[in-house]
């Protein structure tokens, strides 16, 4: 019997309402700026809950969001949870087939969904697999010639309703988020979130170590809220009582320029692209950016000169990591007492690795031989993990959970190395680097230098099978105009035996036109691996000398 | 089955010990300044685990301390709790029966104990309160000549130790700390800490609205370790990766100005007397505070005199409420954004009240009739906490419970006001708020305007019993120096009237020679009380105007 009262969001909502009420909440729409208080955040939510309860959804129902960054899905982020029920947050940016299952799969009871994407959704819709849902809600003040049914819009939705609600007291245990990871091979798996598990990471991420959100923020996720919570912002910013700026459907750089500029925030989040996205705008246009003190960078890694340009601009890159069944923040990269002094290029460095755990977790790196790593930036291995707000389970999927967790350990999949300073760094996937002789070689390195060669536009090296090695390197590269292929595979890979042990040489550089990619953009290695075994180019050809065992 | 590993504060020490292996912790003691790393502790902190194992002391053992702030205390904080055993810190300037009360109903097995306090420990020594305890250990490297026994000292005791230990995975409700409050009347009541508590309260205390340590902060309790984990601070210090510096036993102004100088101190915390203190030493020495950030004042209020003064030397003074029931912080009075701009007089005030609730908790305040009172600052109650580091029960005190506690809230027995911004401020005790004619009066708020009085010394204001309105408030004051009573009890009564409703001027004033004053210093309300009663000179003499129904 633990003592003390249960860990839910519902504090954190009532904090906000009572002691900030006229703090702003701000929200990019298609009809321009919307913006109200937390009191009158307070007043919507309630409603919602009401309509819930109107609308006959379950008292533990599961409850879908098909929406980008706005005030009525933020509405939902407590609304839904609060309530008792449990927020499910759809990526619209998933193939049919996955939108499906996962309807299917959580039973959603209703579905929320933006104007702009009730057409992919109604063309996702399937009568089995949407079976569950008896209502829809287009997230506006009407609603579009759409084909979904019963359908209303939200404002028709919560209307009538009564601006309080009798919040219960909801046991810790009770789900109240989910969603689904979008790996690049078979179904999404679903992870859970319980009221305890985001009281966790709320407060985790609003300490100085993790996001460090006060009350003068001026947050503004740009990352999406269908993107695990939008890495849990809307209510660590809520938890603080700061001001939430929502950027709306597809915000371009202009747009999140201005919304910076304009509502002075402070502190924003959101994956590479959209930074360098909003450089390039900054070198045509003049941009205000004084408020801003901090950029978030998470879902891929950090280009060092995005955190070079805007440390040059006096803002703070601060790069992420976590996970899908995290909640998803891990580590953060902030720099220790002192190095604030150290030379740029060596502050970048260490700003472009993966960072530092959070208070509340644990982690170890696990190589090939089940030991842990030395803390020496060099030796790598598979990142376990395990905390309160990292899940010990998938929903409804026992043989995934035999695979990826141990004795409460999360097997991240990552394979990584950890500075002295205690900075972990990504070397490669757990599936993508390559076995080769009982030493694990990055295909990810291999790839970046690789790159670096002037007559490389693309280049991915994967691992295939061998019958002594277990697996051997090959580079699949796309060339950068017209090359003497044969000159250029000579030249690459004396570059990489310059740099590397000897066996990271690859075995062979096939020559591709593009490399195959997945639905969300990223190299698609399953297919180059499978179609390379298939021509059986490699056997018999691994140089023996390029095995560790002969060095 | 809440998902997520167990909520315990492992993690927090490893990961001081893993990412900040050179940060230090400085400890004040008999023999000067001892210093080591966060590496070294680690060691320290394994050593003990092992010799406690060794020692016989049980798997869930209770352990007692008594002891002030240095690192060997320290090091039982995580020693102790770590290792599946509970932390019971003991207040060694209890009385002595209280002691073998606190000692016999923990059954505490083992105590630490300081050298300067072994005399006042085997003064109280009982054997059969002190049944339990299987051994004494001595926070020393030698043991000195006392009448405890078996007795060893500390660095014998974890001497032959290995540095290494094998830590349990512990369920998050097993106890990990203990402490009882010292309440003016009755048996003190035990309040366990679960793991779960100290996480939730360390990272509460963590974020930007409680504490907000950083890894560049140097944190200083001067608040006793004894008194509710030194308001948590060890903890908070670790999570954070923070350096720590422990005053030691008995630290004057001098230590204090010196500790903060010498070791770059930025936030240290303790009771109003001792910062009343410095700036007394300020005065006379010169002193560099350009590291000092905040001081955290608590445990009792904060006169607005040290909020200017520190604010005028470049210090915030963060007001704290907590209590030993709440791990113990609730509350911080932070200026809100905007407040800053204020002028001096009203930030101070603002300062001077007891704060706003932090992140994961609730309150409401519930007048005499049980209705929650308006937040206008002016209306008042009593208080209502809960949240998840707030104990929903006393040790082994069923009777207690059922009068302070009730459906998960804790009644704190503080009577507050809350305005409009958030910030609650207490007005009295319950148990000393005079409850006339329905109507509550603050017993405090009449004796700080009597002794504004330039001819008294002290006052203090009770309720005594009164046939027609229930209770009736009558001022006890010493006067200071040569007074005609008549005249004086004459200005006082009129200034009451002027400023007050007139159900609040007191009936009477009664001119005493001292208040008398309990162990820990506080105002005995209860013997004056009792005294006055039984004198019945109160009877009849109420102005029946003076009641609220006449207003």
């Amino acid at each position: 019997m633990p003592r003390g009262t249960p860990q839910t969001l519902r504090p954190f909502r009532w904090r906000a309402e009572r002691m900030y009420p006229d703090t702003e909440i701000v929200s990019r729409t298609a009809d321009g700026i919307e913006r109200y208080d937390y009191s009158e955040y307070g007043d919507r939510v309630a409603r919602l809950a009401n309509a819930l309860d109107t609308a006959g959804i379950g008292d533990e129902a599961r409850v879908g969001t098909f929406c980008w960054n706005h005030h009525r899905h933020f509405e939902t982020y407590f609304g839904v949870p609060d309530s008792g029920r449990q927020l499910h947050t759809i990526n619209p940016l998933l193939p049919d087939e996955h939108i499906q299952y996962i309807v299917e799969n959580a039973t959603d009871e209703l579905l929320f969904v933006d104007p702009s994407l009730a057409e992919k959704l109604a063309g996702a819709y399937d009568a089995d697999a949407f079976g569950s849902v008896e209502q829809f809600v287009v997230m506006a003040d009407s609603v579009p010639e759409i084909d979904l049914d019963p359908v209303t819009d939200y404002e028709s939705f919560i209307a009538e309703q009564e601006p309080e609600y009798d919040w219960p007291a909801l046991p810790e245990d009770r789900e109240a988020g989910m969603c689904y990871t979008s790996g690049t091979t078979g179904r999404p798996k679903g992870v859970e979130y319980s009221q305890r598990m985001l009281w966790s990471h709320t407060m985790a991420t609003v300490t100085p170590q993790g996001l460090g959100i006060e009350d003068t923020d001026v947050v503004m996720p740009v990352v999406p809220m269908f993107h695990v919570n939008a890495w849990g912002m809307p209510f660590s910013t809520t938890a603080a009582g700061a001001k939430h700026v929502y950027p709306g459907p597809s915000p371009d750089p202009a747009d999140i320029a201005h919304l910076i500029e304009e509502e002075g925030v402070t502190i924003t989040a959101g994956v590479p692209t959209v930074w360098l996205g909003l450089l390039e705008y900054l070198e045509e246009n003049d941009v205000d950016l004084s408020s801003l003190e901090e950029i978030v960078i998470g879902g891929s890694a950090a280009p060092e000169a995005v955190i070079r340009q805007f440390d040059e601009l006096g803002v703070d890159v601060l790069h992420a990591w976590g996970m899908t069944e995290m909640s998803p923040i891990g580590s953060v990269a902030r720099l220790k007492p002192g190095m604030d002094e150290w030379d740029a290029a060596d502050r970048h460095a260490k700003r472009g690795k993966q960072g530092l755990m959070v208070p509340g977790l644990e982690f170890k790196i696990i190589d090939e031989d089940g030991k842990e790593v030395e803390w020496d930036g060099e030796e790598f291995g598979e990142l376990w993990v395990r905390g309160p707000w990292v899940t010990t389970e998938y929903f409804e999927r026992p043989e995934a959970n035999e695979e990826d967790f141990e004795d409460g350990w999360l097997k991240t999949g990552d394979v990584v190395s950890v500075d002295a300073d205690g900075y972990i760094q990504i070397v490669d996937r757990a599936k993508d680097v390559i076995k080769s002789g009982g030493e694990w070689i990055s295909s990810v390195e291999l790839e970046n230098a690789l790159m670096a060669h002037d007559d490389v536009a693309e280049a991915t090296v994967v691992g295939v099978p061998h019958e002594r090695w277990q697996e051997r390197p090959v580079a699949f590269v796309v060339p950068g105009g017209d090359v003497d292929q044969d000159v250029l595979s000579d030249e690459l890979l004396e570059m990489i035996a310059e740099d590397y042990p000897k066996w990271w040489v690859p075995d062979d550089v096939e020559y591709i036109d593009e490399v195959p990619k997945t639905a969300t953009g990223k190299f698609s290695k399953k297919d180059l691996r499978e179609e390379y075994a298939d021509a059986s180019l490699v056997e018999g050809e691994a140089p023996a000398e390029a095995a560790p065992e002969d060095e």
